[in-house]
């Protein structure tokens, strides 16, 4: 017999088919079920296009499925605001649904409130189930919802023991190739891809994603290149991401840099260069440079694919919002092989950055491991009414 | 409808009981299925008890299912020998089942055939379903008995960046509770348990299981303690292995060492001190010492538990037959840190020792990934008649 937790789970799936398509608005799914079968499912398929519910509630018709007495699953609260489309909460209420079964709460004060009116209309409504789950589903989106920065996701292939490159900077390949097409599909998911100096100098990156003409994402829009770094590559470096496309490179540098006359040489080309202030151990503060990005150009999610030195950076910084771990089944066992993640000094285990799994799965021979933070700063607390 | 795979993981699941209770024999399991649905569980239970296929038959006797017509699924070939049973391959032909499905073939010359008494006798027979994972259920068995030295399990707790111990050695608790008893379970399923000199030193450890008491390995021997040295503790050292339990103390050292007047001192207190030869690279050739373990100590598999430079020793000499690696959620992000494989030199990715996954699980807070070389010395080319 199916449970609450296994049609949100179903649920949570169809959520996960936005993405790419929905931002910035969040993704969610729901499904439709009748004497504990699905009956209908729906999930948010592009911004500005219908919730969820009503995807679900338009399948159901599609069907010939009769909703009336149904129950309703969905991951996120259904929403109580005009928007783009009217309000989930009253169109649920019409549609003759006996029972609604939320995911978590919506934490936006303008579009929370549809569990009360569900309820005030006499509605049975449960909440919270796989809570924790849904509440990933939406940690993107009140990343950059209540922070006004991108959130962040960081990408490392890396060895069973945590390299991402040998001691000579060999690099080529770590992961198999199904997990470097699942890097292009993430690539083409978000608004923006970020490397370190490091980085550009060994690989000199193209940082576009190259999907198969039948990928769905692959008519998705190139992300911007964004790499930190105080050591500005000349105008006339033999740079792909210089050379080829300039206007979509943004270096995040310190302030003197972006003043210097090689700023200035690189923004001659339409290299957008962001000074950044100084964190308190000499290295350069981020946040501001994220922040500038979804101010000045519309980055909602931004990927990060290393080195190690900015990946130890993001994680020093409190700004690694999600890690997608590729683990490759080798080891190099070598003290001087570049490692996944460095530059912090940390004393004691305890004072280790903590995170937890949300998802471990195997993608051809490498296993890819997604994991947030224990501390999220910009999440609201549970608060069940 | 449930597949022929599917019967196999559960015969698989069976195996895995035996785990700790069934050395030097193989683990093996076994399920009889009657239209579909599977009406009697058999596993290998105990060393020189009744093996799995007529444990499965004694369940389908006391659960009163007929037998006749029925199918067996069993994870090694059936054997075919009068050892301490007798030849499962005639137990089966008069049973009356009609089918067998068999994982792997029995590598054994001793046992095996019983495939060809079946056919003869008429049977239908099927092999090769989950072959892989068949044989790596008996994988370490093929170690011990074709190779004349212990089954290795290389276990390690590392971080995501894959340090055991912080810059200033801290390594307490790098993985949770949960992953911390099933160590202890590891233990109590081995003849032998593993470390290095660094984790001596550093950690003055008991390598003792220390389970609760409704555990069902709570009652099996303590393994011997293994370490590898060259540096031998003075004979009045405060170390626990030399305090209180010298007699299972075995040292793998140099020849010089074993003949000084420290390793005298040691033996006179019960320590065995076993001398090594070197390796190209200057390292002690471990093989020897795991061979006499072998033939001496009667150890069939061993479980060695760090630190990073015999773990890196183990791979680079080949001797790691399985790895046990427990992630923790967290991030060190120091180069400092200690790596949980250390000490070789790989210039290229391509060089690095190669692996595959076997499972991937989760374990509390952290998941359990187990994994085996991809080069198997012993383990002999798949043969299907
Ligand atoms: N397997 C993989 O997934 C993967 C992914 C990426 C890279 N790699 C490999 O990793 C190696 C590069 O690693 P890496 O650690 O040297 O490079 P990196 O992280 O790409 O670059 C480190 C550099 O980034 C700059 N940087 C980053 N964060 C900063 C901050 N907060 N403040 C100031 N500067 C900051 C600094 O640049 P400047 O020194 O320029 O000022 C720093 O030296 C290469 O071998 C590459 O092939 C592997
Ligand atoms: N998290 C975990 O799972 C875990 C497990 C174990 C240890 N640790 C931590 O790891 C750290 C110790 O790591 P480590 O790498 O220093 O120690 P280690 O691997 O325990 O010991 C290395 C030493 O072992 C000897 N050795 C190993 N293989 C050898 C070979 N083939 N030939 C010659 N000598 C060989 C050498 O000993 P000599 O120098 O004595 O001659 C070498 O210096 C400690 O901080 C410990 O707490 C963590």
């Amino acid at each position: 017999m199916a449970s609450d937790a296994d049609f949100m789970a179903r649920a949570l799936e169809l959520a996960e088919r936005g993405r790419g398509f929905v931002t910035p608005n969040p993704r969610v799914g729901a499904v439709l079920v009748r004497n504990g079968l699905i009956v209908a499912e729906g999930w948010h398929k592009v911004f500005g296009g219908p919730h969820a519910e009503v995807e679900c509630l338009r399948d159901a018709e599609a069907r010939g499925v009769a909703v009336a007495g149904a129950a309703m699953y969905v991951t996120l609260e259904p929403c109580n605001h005009f928007g783009k489309t009217p309000p989930c909460s009253r169109t649920l209420l019409e549609s003759g649904v006996s029972r609604v079964v939320i995911g978590c709460l919506d934490p936006n004060p303008v579009a929370g409130g549809g569990l009360d009116l569900l309820r005030q209309g006499g509605l049975d409504v449960t909440i919270g189930v796989l809570e924790q789950e849904c509440r990933d589903a939406i940690a993107d989106f009140m990343i950059y919802k209540t922070q006004g920065r991108p959130a962040v996701t960081l990408k490392l292939a890396m060895t069973l023991d945590g390299r991402i490159a040998s001691r000579t900077g060999d690099s080529g390949w770590v992961s198999c190739e199904a997990s470097r097409r699942r890097v292009h599909a993430l690539r083409a998911s978000v608004q923006a891809v970020m490397v370190g100096g490091g980085t550009l100098r060994a690989d000199n990156p193209r940082l576009t994603h190259r999907l198969e003409p039948d990928h769905a994402l692959a008519g998705n829009p190139q992300p911007l290149a964004v790499v930190v770094t105080r050591r500005l590559p000349a105008a006339d470096a033999p740079l792909a991401l210089v050379r080829e496309r300039p206007e979509a490179l943004v270096i995040l540098t310190g302030a003197a840099q972006a003043a210097s006359a090689a700023g200035k040489g690189l923004a001659k080309l339409g290299v957008r260069l962001y000074g950044l202030p100084e964190a308190p151990d000499g290295s350069l503060a981020l946040l501001p440079g994220l922040t500038r990005l979804r101010e000045e150009a519309g980055v909602y999610t931004i990927l990060c694919e290393g080195g190690g030195g900015l990946a130890g950076t993001l994680v020093g910084q409190g700004l690694a919002d999600e890690l997608a771990l590729f683990y490759a089944p080798k080891v190099l066992a070598d003290d001087r092989a570049r490692a996944g993640f460095s530059g912090l000094a940390v004393p004691c285990m305890a004072d280790a950055a903590g995170f937890r799994f949300c998802a471990v799965t195997r993608v051809g021979e490498d296993i890819l491991a997604t994991l947030r933070p224990l501390a999220v700063a910009g999440q609201l607390a549970s608060q069940h009414p």
